[in-house]
Formats: C-alpha cells, structure tokens, sequence
C-alpha cells in the first residue's frame, strides 16, 4: 500500500529517465528499486536532488568508507523507524560486504544506544561542562 | 536541572566504587561522567548493567573498529533526539580519532537519511521483494 | 493485524451509532473509515471523545483553511511513523483539494525538515537569544 | 552548549561569505542565525548544501504559500523535538505573518495528531483498501 | 527559553482563572506549573480543553491506580523525549508515592524496551499470526 | 518480510537451544514466538544477553508487579513505534490479566501524553525550578 501510484512506464519522462539512467550506472545494475519509482510518481524534480544527494554524500569518496557510511545509513533508519529504508540499506550495506558479525554488532551498539538514550532521558543527566565545544 | 540528586560521595557505596573503578582502568582516566553518577544515584545494580554492557558492548575487540562503534553510536543518539548522549559520544569519538572531515561525512549522512526516511514514511512506498530475507 | 477485534455490528451500541452518525453527516459519506471502528472496539467513550476532538479541531471554522489543516496533519503522521495516519489524512487532504503540486512540495518540506532537525540536533545548536519569547 | 566551536570570523572563508551574503540578501536582514554559524564551522561545502536547498525550497514561488510552507516546517521541528528549529520557524512563521490565532490552531493540530498517531500505533489499526494508491 | 510570553496576570482573563482555580482545587496546591501559564498565553479555550482531558484521564476513578497512570506518562514522555513532561510527571509519580525502587524499575523496563525496540526494528521481526485480534 | 532468514532447526545450535529451553521454562509455554527466532538467526549471543535482560527485568519480583510492568512495555513500545512490540507485549499484558477497561485507559494516558508532550515541544514551555532535583 503506498499513497501514490507509480507509473508503469516512468521513463517516458525523459527527467526520469535521465536519474534512472545514471542509478543504473552508478551502481552497475539495472534493478531501480521503488524508492525511485514512487519519488518518480510524486515529482521528477524531486527524485532528480534526491537522487544527486544520496550519489555524492554516499557514492563520493571521502573519509569514510563506502561500508561505514552504509552502517551509519542503518542507523538513523532504524532508529526512524522507516522499513523501507531499514531493509534497503541493510541490503545496501551487504552488498558493500557487511558481514554477519559486522551486522550482529551493528545491531547490538543501536539497540544498547536505545537503552542508553533512554536512561539518560529520563533522569535528564546535565552534559558534563568538558563536553562543550561552544 | 535533573530528576534525581547524586549523591556527594556515591563511592562511599562499594557497588558504585566498583562500577567507578572499573569505568577509570578501561578508560585511563580519573574522570566518571555525569551519566554514571546518575545512574549511581537511582540504583547501583542498573548502573553496574549498564556499565557492563557498555564496556562490551563498545570496548570488546571484534568486527567494528572502535571508532565505527562510536560513530553508529552518535547516529542513533542524534536520531534518538537525546542531548546528553550527542555530547558525550561525539566527545568519545573525537577521543578514538574521529576527524573533522570523518565528522562532516557522518553528519552529512545523518541528516540525508533523515531527509529520505521521511520521504519513505510520507509515501508509504512498499518494500523491494528482493530485500526481503525471511 | 491488530491488537483488538472490531466488531461485526457496533452499531448495536448507541454510543457507537450516535458518533458515526455524527461522522457520516459531517463527512457526507456512507464510509467509516477503520480507526472509527477499532476505538469502538476498545471503548465507546474514548470513541466519543476522540471524534468530539478530531470534528472540533478540523472542522470549526477559524484561522487556518481545512486544507492547511490536513497537511499539517500529514507532516506529523509522517514524522511520528504512524502509517494508517498517513493513509487516511494524505486521503483527507486530496479530498479537500490538495493538488500534486501541493503534495509534492509538502513532502519537500518535511523531508529537509527530517534534514535539518538532525543537523541542529547533531550539533546542538543554541538557540539563538532573539528567538526568545518567555 | 555544542558539539562544535564556531568561528569568531568565519566569513575570511569565502565559501561562507557567499553564503552568508546569499543569506542576508534573501532575507533582507544581517542577521545570520546560530544554524548558520555552527554549520559553517562544521563544513563549508554543507553549509552551502544545505543554504541551497532551504532556500530553493522555502523560497521558490510555487504552490503553497510561504506561510503554509513554515507551518509544516514547525510541524515536523515539534514532532522530531528538536528545539532549535521548532524556536528558529517560530520565529520565521511570525515574521511571514502568522497570528496568534493560527498559531494555537496550529498546536492543536499538531498535538491531536499527537495522540490519534499513537491510538493508531497502539491499536495497529489496519489500513482502509481505499486508502491505497499503489 | 520559550516560544511565547506567559502573562504577568493570566488569572484577569476569567476563562484562565477558572481553569487555574479547578487545577488548584483538584490538586489541593496553590502552586501552578509552566506548562498551564504558557498555555494560557496561547489560548484560554487550548487550556480549558487541555486541562479537562488530563483532569478526566488522570483523576477520574477507574481500571488504574493513579500512580500506574503516572508512570504510563512518564514512559510516554520520555520515549517522546519531552523534557518539560519527563520532570513534571516525574514530580507527580512522587507526590503520588512512587518510591525510589519503583522509580528504578520503570527506569529499567523503559530503557529495555528501548533497546528491543530497535531490534525488533532492525531486523523487522514478522509479528507472530498468534498476536494477530482483528 | 525481514531483514534475515530464521533457521528451520535453530536448536541445533546448543546456545540457542539453552536460550529457547529457559524461555519455555519461564514462561510455561511450549511457543517461542518470533522475536526469540529472529535474534538466533543474527548472533546467539546477543539472543542470550538480551533475554537474561528481560527475564531480569520483567520477571524478577520487585516494587512493581508484573502487569504494570507490561503495561510500561507496551507504553514504550507504542510511542516508539514498534509494530512487534506492540502486538507482543499487549498479548504479554492481556496473558497478565490486563482487562479492556484497563486496556482502554492505558491507550487513553499514552495518547493524552502523545498530545500534551507536544504541546510542551512546541511551545518550549521552561520546567518550573521546583521539579529539579540534580
């Protein structure tokens, strides 16, 4: 169930075919997966910066590693609480290499986070004064 | 401005002074944070869980580098919305060698994510077949 | 799948018929959509109360348009993950006018908003001394 | 309190001079808000990334009106409790006009969204067929 | 720091003084917390409806002891990450008797359900048919 | 759909067999429902941490009795929009004893607290000096 409908043939619009284009080469695959395809259906222009955005913050290279950045990705998404995203960045993560064990500890940081946060929410901790940058 | 009061000398307690004793050696320093005298304050027996999954957790050698572990760390923190936690474990992974531009990267991935989660959520878009595992 | 069983004939209780009787005729529609049903299930009262809240708060005339409305309830259904709630009110907005345009820039908002939340959370911006008001 | 110092003259970067000037030339103001300030000292490339997009998005004549536009922006800041920005589009909210009167109809909105997400949640209402587009 | 001004006299708006006596009555205290005097600078009619749910909710007998409906709204609270509501509801659980060892256990239970949480998440566990009412 | 494949014989595994054992032992019932499945199929030493901490925490006598506990469980698990949580912990509660009646007023506390803890968020209402204690 989704609140649009995607197109069965989005790429008649060449603004489409044009981020599907560069989706397919940039991850060497032909498989566009529905996150394009419903963002397609809502607003090309919008899937266009969407699309531009996740290729240079994840796909540029830079400090971090294609792997870590994919983890990090994980993350915030399981912690949002978004399925989607959940499953299509822990398969993004395995098909940068993620291992089992990479995943088990993955999973257990995020979910000791949730207890951690929680505690420190309650009781309202005051941040310690060496913590301040500014 | 916290829910509970800690105590002057929570060490006067040997549970805490244990916990605290413990936190010193791993940690090769004098300094406890205030999330532990917290926890001290409400009840020894959840600081000391706590503690000792932490210490597992994040400072058992296995297949996440300590820094990565810092960094997923701060990413549910922030996600999680809680303050104090943001505070000390990006203090934590400054301490493990995170630099400025490895800072930029997590941030800048963070928030993208934050961006498509809720595009994901807002469109309710069905999840790939192909990602499903079980 | 839920947690509770609505009922094959609640109507059977007044307080039920009372309130979606009260819900056809504001909505002009034969259609009690699931939510209506399910707090049936659970207790007529919070039934009642639930829908006095919803028909005073988005359907009394004042200062902000019934479109405006429902889109401010999409953005927090869509923020809070609530999934049923971004099925039923993105289905209120479009039934009140919401054209695609409208649509597609909501969603842009509220996922730079997703963004830039993150941001001012990751670095735990001050708040500025002029945004104070009390 | 932050996570990061910012500069006390950051504009000798020119990269955020640019951006600082697009600032006050788009708003018609010199004040240049904390964000601002903390992003650029956390990078310059995602203070100018992030500038960009709030301004193509916020600023852009389109179909929702400016005012509607910050409404659903301090939406989405209350609901992801992020106190910066729930300050900061406050304040841009009044200074685009907002009343008091659409103000609290705006609260009320957001805090009835509030609670009929979690009946939602809570009761795992399931999604009405007619509601689904795709 | 807040979004709006609270009046130096609420109370010679009679729509406001009625609510503050009711809450002063029902509560058998002179003192009234921030949360009614910023509402108040809001809308008297937001204030009166607010405050005659929390009245009917938390101090009508029924099912649950008041103390068990304390800490419901403290957990709600803090998994909101409501600072304001974390302290006032955990000044309420006091007064209402919560001792420091039910202090310690809810504590205990939330930040464990906060760590299941993301789990079940992370690995979007299919929720068994047997859960499964309507 | 999930984000791993159970195993079709998890016993095999001597760890995950004394895990399963216990949690039929405690709970008097031959059924392991999936969250247990899933957690062996990622890492059998986290499935063992995790359910040492929730038979401690729920299970052990102490100030609250075992349907509060629940009842704080499911709380946490509704605002933190965990779907399996909900279902599994409202099924927990109800095996517990909890009544309709105390079914509905807990969804009413949760859902008043959804809307109060926003009205708070967004008005950034200043906790009263009196509810610090730390």
């Amino acid at each position: 169930m989704s609140t649009v409908s995607p197109s069965v043939d989005p790429e008649r619009d060449p603004r489409v075919k044009a981020v599907f284009d560069d989706i397919r080469a940039t991850r060497q695959t032909e498989f566009i997966n529905n996150m394009w395809r419903y963002l397609a259906a809502v607003d090309p222009a919008l899937l266009a910066s969407t699309w531009a955005e996740v290729k240079r913050v994840m796909a540029t290279p830079g400090a971090l590693d294609p792997l870590t950045r994919e983890m990090i990705y994980i993350t915030a998404s399981i912690v949002n609480g978004c399925s989607y995203c959940v499953h299509s960045h822990t398969a993004a993560a395995r098909a940068k290499g993620m291992t089992p064990e990479q995943y088990a500890e993955l999973l257990s940081i995020v979910s000791l986070a949730g207890k951690t946060n929680l505690l420190a929410t309650g009781l309202q901790v005051p941040v310690d004064a060496v913590f301040d940058r500014g």
